[in-house]
């Protein structure tokens, strides 16, 4: 060691591949993707660009302004028009509020077919996919280590509009224009079942609104038209059976994404209040021994989507589906790979969206809907 | 005390009152109602009376006798008609292996007509409404402890018929004759989510085979019916929604029958492969520090259905459902009290398999279908 | 079938081997023992022998009879000396409260010198040797499973205590003469733990009363001298470590006997509040797949210690410790079998009051304290 | 909105106070707390200052400035006696991997002495007091909600060095200067222990190393002489007792740093693989209903240290723990605030060091030991 004084960093010359950023928006999802941004460069050992965060958009400029500047953007913009003109944004990531996809299947279905024209690369952050225990569900069923599958069951349980007296201010699918709990969060478990054990081919659906009155703060009674809860019988073109459920008044689950799958060799199960944890029951373990479901901690380096920062046994938050996923689309960006299969597309955002029509559709009809693509 | 050396005990003096019993059946069910039977008079402080085993039914009068001297029963019927002539009984018991309540709904229906028309007092051994745990959880609903119910989530889930390799002998489900899986152990669950959220009007139902083709031992290749997994929609009277699921291939799970109930005050879940347990999250206890799913141990002196034989934490087993059923319905024989609501009447059993019916109609229909009892 | 009528069972002519009990005690263990005996006969397919309720003893005459007539005993004995020499008692079952086997050290040798000398069958019912998942933890640590045993850690915890205004009366070892708390619990820890880790050459003990005044429910103070709680650091004669700790004011734990063992290939652990499961982590299935705690349903035909009565996934409860346990007794008395290494001996019971003496003198004396048999 | 172009941020402008940083050390905490300070802008709504990542420190220029660029530090020094004097750092972090606080008692009380006398705030980052979770657990308990403490029981187990066939390198307690596992990871279960229960002031403890001869991967044979499992029975100035216990030998233990304490009115548990809940079981719950260990998830607005940017129900991971200690400390250096009680001193540091060396002392004497601070 020589007696060094300071050093500075030349980072004109370090080697690190750049790529500029832009995230349109401020709220939730806008800080978690640039949080997930931020952590890209000192989480993987070699990650295929840096990301420079270019500019953040939004509408409430000192707001924005206030939000993006924490992140160490350079810039913002309060017009996306301008701001998808940025030539020194190379990925547009929107995190706006609106799910799903489009406003209407067909608006979906044009989305898809934009972008499928135009040749961009493109992903739904369906950022569940990028939680290693889910990762390692998938490889698991991709191995064979589950056999044929026979069934799914999948809930996403929240809380939020259990109590019938809570102001609609404070219950996100109970005020005027917003979608209910199926677009809202029932999008995830349906992109997951997919995932997971591939396309649905039909499906009967039931949603409901169990408090169709509430009072905003302002104590006026205000009509509930989004649903509350919804559950669907769904088949899967391999010949598995399965349910979907979501409800946001599931009073004390805080955000439980939970599925189990059963295979003919195997079954897995996951709840995301638990999200280090994959439980594996494999009929092939010494069954008079040890066989029991497994409670295995997705945190090894020998797991998939594991991170530098932290080792053996030390447990990530859910903001790491993000940091996954993001990291995943800039690898596809930079080397020019396919999306796919771990990532969504638009043609599985649409798909999720006609999903969900149907099962609309079917808890008016009370009849089974096939789904053609 | 006294220098006193053996003394008699003068059963011709003891207070208790008796009750004459047969049961018609050796196999799983009369060897665990027989159990049942024999723990009464020790299982609690006073008993409403003392069963008497007179006599057990069955076929094979070798292996008939064996199980009933094993239990001291006085004698055996090879004749179920001689048997039910027999005077001395007073509770007959059918513990043969059919199920449902009949061959088919009409038959059902007669059943249920005749005992209404002869005023018998009867019961369908649902021996899940008298775990500890779900009285526990019915006490609640009655007493408001939930609030409005949204939700009902429940499956029974076994591994038996995983394997498709597996000889159909050793797949309860998959010989001739038998009832599926919906039949079999999907009436369980119909059952509680009836004790527990009240009456069904309407299902929306899915049944499959998964494994159509079996062989038996002999290496012959054998055609399967019998649903092995199905899945229902159901919609109850008070408005709440939920899902019932019973599975025969749910690889991993030995005997789970498990349910959550959501409510807008509170939500509760159990699992039958915990059956000392009950979940309970109360949204009224104080929310900054101790609201959480409660694990509570109903195994106390001032939960329902105690005994003097398993003090303070010392856990039942799984024949404590039947100890309680049969010493309910002797305790409503013995001082005429009506078997329901916490017993299940032959109207239950009708109903339950009314519900069932709609389902298979359902699946087949790929239609809604309201139920009209 | 022929069209036969009543069948009486001719029990002279049954070919079970009987054996003549009789039951010191009418209290918890009096109860569960005289029910364990009960079952024997229609738990296991072949039986050594079916016990014959010959005799209960106790002092109070009336509540004796009215128990001991509860399970079928012939009579009853008011003073045990008369009762040992009933002939036809060939097991003679002390269910005295009287915890550990002497009032001293020195009494106990001199017990299991006599029962030495007298060359009589004998056992101490530790019960929870005999529950199934313990059972199984002995087999895989005796088939080398779990390679080297490192550590041992357990704890049994109850809450009876933890309330100080709680009257003494309500508190079973506050009350004048009865033993504390590693007296009364203590002993069946340091039981399995010699049973599955070997002998206990050194410990280094603490015992502590917390609330040395209480009040009756008189309102009148009283003192408490039994310890609430205590610890011991102990060394296995194989090199393992591990702690002891036994409590009564561990508020919220009902019955928790639990204990975590690691080894170099493996660690399992158990809480009898969850007395169907094993938990096991084996270092030798696959890492990146499936390693993880697995929760070993102890129930299956294939599992040690298994009964004809409750098939595949049903649970047993605590009570088949003492069924299995006393099972064993007979089978060893009737073959002529040596009861150990399952069952417990008067050795043991020496051994495991010297060791609990070595933890009082060393929380006395607050040095480590080598142990010589 | 106008029609506005990018907006480029005036940083200059920006109201946010500065504080400047300087990380020596770009290991695992050399990175974990420098992502830490990335996150603080973002995480809180008001943070009393923003991290300025002035300089990391550490020996290999190469992969310093690697890790430095990846977290946008200005430049670094190889010189920790360089680094010190540059007066742009406010906050001088020392992420080197020596544990305890000196290298031998004395070291660490003239550690102590030297920072009080010069009066510089300063604070040892014993993250896990600043895991949500934790910081609940002590507000219970200041408020009463556990009654008189008890007992404590908590244990710090990992697996790393279960195999004895592991080479050395990848032990990280194996190699030959390095502290052993009470040294290593003790310390944090000792800090936890003093800072929910209070001072310690007697320990008897014993220490092993089960693997004293280990091969490094070159297949030589090296001595360990590092403890590889530690425990120790403690007495608390409060009159509670317990039990701290280490182990690196603890197979499928990831990182359990785990512990119960049991008041007269309440119980709580924690074990940092689970670390977004505590478990509490309150026995003023109504008694016959609701009385359960609670699964608090402690991810709410209004539980302690919550960020802006997980809402209600998302996970955070173990990473958090060092955000808040470090956002902690910033606070009390720009508002001149003790560090104390949530901080831990460089008293805390000696103490801690001073009760691992006396269980050392007591291991070798097989004596309780008093401490006098």
């Amino acid at each position: 060691m020589k007696n060094e004084g300071f050093i500075e960093i030349d980072y004109s010359k370090m080697k690190f591949k750049k790529i500029g950023i832009g995230v349109l928006g401020y709220g939730f999802m806008g800080k978690v993707h640039s949080n997930a941004y931020r952590k890209i460069p000192f989480s993987f050992e070699a990650p295929s660009a840096f990301p420079e965060l270019i500019a953040m958009g939004g509408r409430n400029r000192a707001r924005l302004e206030d939000i993006a500047a924490r992140f160490e953007y350079r810039g913002v913009y309060t017009d996306w028009r301008r701001m998808i003109s940025d030539k020194r944004i190379e990925v547009f990531d929107n995190c706006t509020p609106e799910k799903p996809l489009g406003m209407t299947v067909m608006e979906a279905k044009r989305m898809r077919d934009a972008v499928i024209k135009s040749g961009v690369k493109h992903m739904c952050c369906h950022n569940y996919r990028f939680i290693p225990a889910v990762r390692l569900a998938r490889s698991l069923i991709e191995e064979g280590a589950l056999g044929t599958i026979y069934q799914f069951r999948g809930s996403y349980l929240q809380e939020v509009g259990h109590d019938p007296s809570a102001p609609t201010e404070s219950v996100w699918y109970a005020s005027g224009t917003k979608s209910g709990v199926l677009l809202g969060i029932g999008c995830h478990l349906i992109d997951i079942a997919r995932y997971l054990v591939g396309e649905i081919h039909a499906v009967s659906g039931m949603v409901k609104t169990f408090n169709s009155i509430r009072r905003n703060s302002a104590g006026e009674q205000e009509k509930v038209s989004a649903d509350e809860g919804n559950i669907a019988l769904i088949e899967f073109s391999c010949g598995a059976i399965g349910t979907l459920e979501s409800s946001g008044v599931s009073t004390g689950r805080k955000n439980s994404l939970n599925w189990e799958i059963n295979g003919s060799k195997a079954s897995i199960s996951f709840d995301l209040e638990d999200l280090n944890h994959l439980q594996v029951y494999s009929a092939e373990t010494p069954k008079d021994k040890i066989a029991g479901f497994a409670n295995v901690t997705v945190t090894e380096a020998y797991h998939p989507l594991h991170t530098i920062i932290l080792p053996h046994g030390h447990n990530a938050g859910w903001e790491y589906g993000h940091l996954h996923a993001l990291n995943h689309f800039i690898n596809c960006v930079v080397n020019d790979r396919p999306v796919e299969p771990h990532g969504a597309t638009f043609e599985d955002g649409y798909r999720i969206q006609l999903i969900m029509q149907k099962i609309l559709d079917s808890s008016q009809s009370g009849r089974r809907m096939e789904i053609q693509y």
